[in-house]
């Protein structure tokens, strides 16, 4: 689902024009991974505020939104696009690549490497039946997306939707004691289920936020995990692709954003994902 | 907001064609407060389930899914429209009203009408100064559509966000223990703020199923209110619009459903907002 883009790196210049889409401002965790290690690009990042959140929805509608805001994107100029959603990726990857011209990098195929490389820490060979619990949203659990691709790399899986988690940051209850609650159900109904699992993946853009409470929950269940952000394993991927190499440039990134609802509530909720202020945002109407 | 309708009801046929639309299930719940009342008419319902929710989103996106909406449903020969969607009353009633040639019904004004009867049970004047708790969508809140229409009847209005309760009766969490320690968070805020507080109005189509929660809550809080269910103050306010008198026939009502997202979800969710078996959903893309 994730496989080979479908033009090679080669024809892109060294700075390319990196589109980079989400459903609503999760995906500006993948943009904040993606600056440091290709700072010479340039960012265009359309956040669907008004058709989100994709997670509830089905596969047909899912699809319909993120081929309408890849095209955008790609009409803006985008010469190389990242599919910072994991639900836009396991549901409508395929879609989108038929539908550009250009190469198409999802989340779910880095994250799965990165679960791979955490599994096997001291071989080249994965360890047989390593298993991988995969935290996402209801539709991404459903298309099996994450269970596909662990497989292919003989690693098994383990998905839990967790409906709640995204309210939640939204919310801004961060570090809150109900977030702890909501965690402690989700994960104890996910670790009795798979009990065998050493690795955690978080299958949803929002959740990274939230990896300090996780980290505060599996204690409390005295069960560590490796917790693997496929956000960090997608800019190192986009970061591969382009064979660009870690530099300590101080260039400044160009970054555009465009978001399909309010501009202000981007701006504001935006810059939490990014770690730095979201300003200039514009308005786009793809329709609805 | 919620003036009187376009046209009068005498133009309409004894039993009419009644659109009824919400963003997703909780419009239901003014279904099923309908169909007893009114049961000689035929219904159709829309939930725009592709393009929920609307309670996060700015007031010129709901306005653009919600006149679509009605429009729809107009289309389909809709002789009054129900708004049964919070948000989309306090958003964009007058949007729709302009939009359509038939009588239009929100929830907001029945159910500050509602709050009034509840605040003056043996007088026929307000008492001065009655306070409403209105819990509502953010998008809601931010309108003040309910402290306008509060304040015309001259009671004082304090409206609460609770952004967290529809993803809770979404995954099914009615009576949970973390429902019950969000409620007593939202609660606890707004009766410090307006501690006054006589009646709570319930602004949102998905609370009603929480009511229970809230009610022991409350007791908990050792804050007994009298709690408003603006679905039930809607379909007595289209009764009264149609001077149906209450009636004990078992006319069987004719009920069309539309959605513009997945029909087997809407089928399995809105039976329980409905009570009664949801079936023969048709699909409807209405864009985005």
């Amino acid at each position: 689902m994730t496989a080979t883009p479908a033009k090679p790196a080669k024809l892109l210049p060294p700075n390319p024009t990196i589109g980079v889409f989400d459903s609503g401002f999760g995906g500006l965790t993948v943009l904040r991974d993606l600056l440091p290690l290709i700072p010479g690009a340039r960012y265009i990042y359309l956040g669907d505020t008004a058709r989100l959140p994709y997670g509830s929805k089905s596969r047909e509608t899912i699809a319909r939104y993120a081929v309408s805001s890849a095209k955008f994107l790609h009409e803006q100029g985008a010469e190389l696009l990242v599919i910072a959603c994991n639900t836009a990726t396991a549901l409508a990857f395929d879609d989108i690549r038929r539908s550009l011209p250009i190469p198409v990098i999802g989340v779910v195929e880095p994250g799965a490497q990165a679960a791979l490389s955490s599994s096997t820490p001291y071989s080249l060979l994965p360890t047989p039946c390593s298993h991988v619990l995969v935290l996402a949203t209801t539709a991404t659990v459903q298309s099996h997306a994450y269970t596909h691709a662990l497989n292919t790399l003989n690693l098994e899986a383990y998905e839990k939707a967790c409906p709640l988690l995204v309210p939640l940051v939204e919310e801004g209850w961060i570090n809150h004691p109900v977030t702890d609650e909501v965690l402690n159900i989700y994960l104890t109904e996910a670790l009795t289920a798979a009990p065998s699992t050493q690795t955690l993946l978080l299958g949803c853009t929002h959740y990274p936020l939230l990896e300090p409470a996780i980290r505060r929950t599996l204690a409390a269940l005295n069960h560590p995990l490796t917790i693997i952000d496929s956000a960090q394993a997608t800019a190192q991927a986009v970061a591969l692709h382009l064979n660009q190499q870690p530099t300590t440039t101080n260039h400044r990134p160009q970054m555009t954003f465009y978001a399909t609802d309010s501009i202000e509530k981007f701006e504001r909720l935006g810059s939490a994902f990014l770690g730095q202020p979201v300003t200039g945002v514009r308005h786009v109407d793809l329709g609805g």
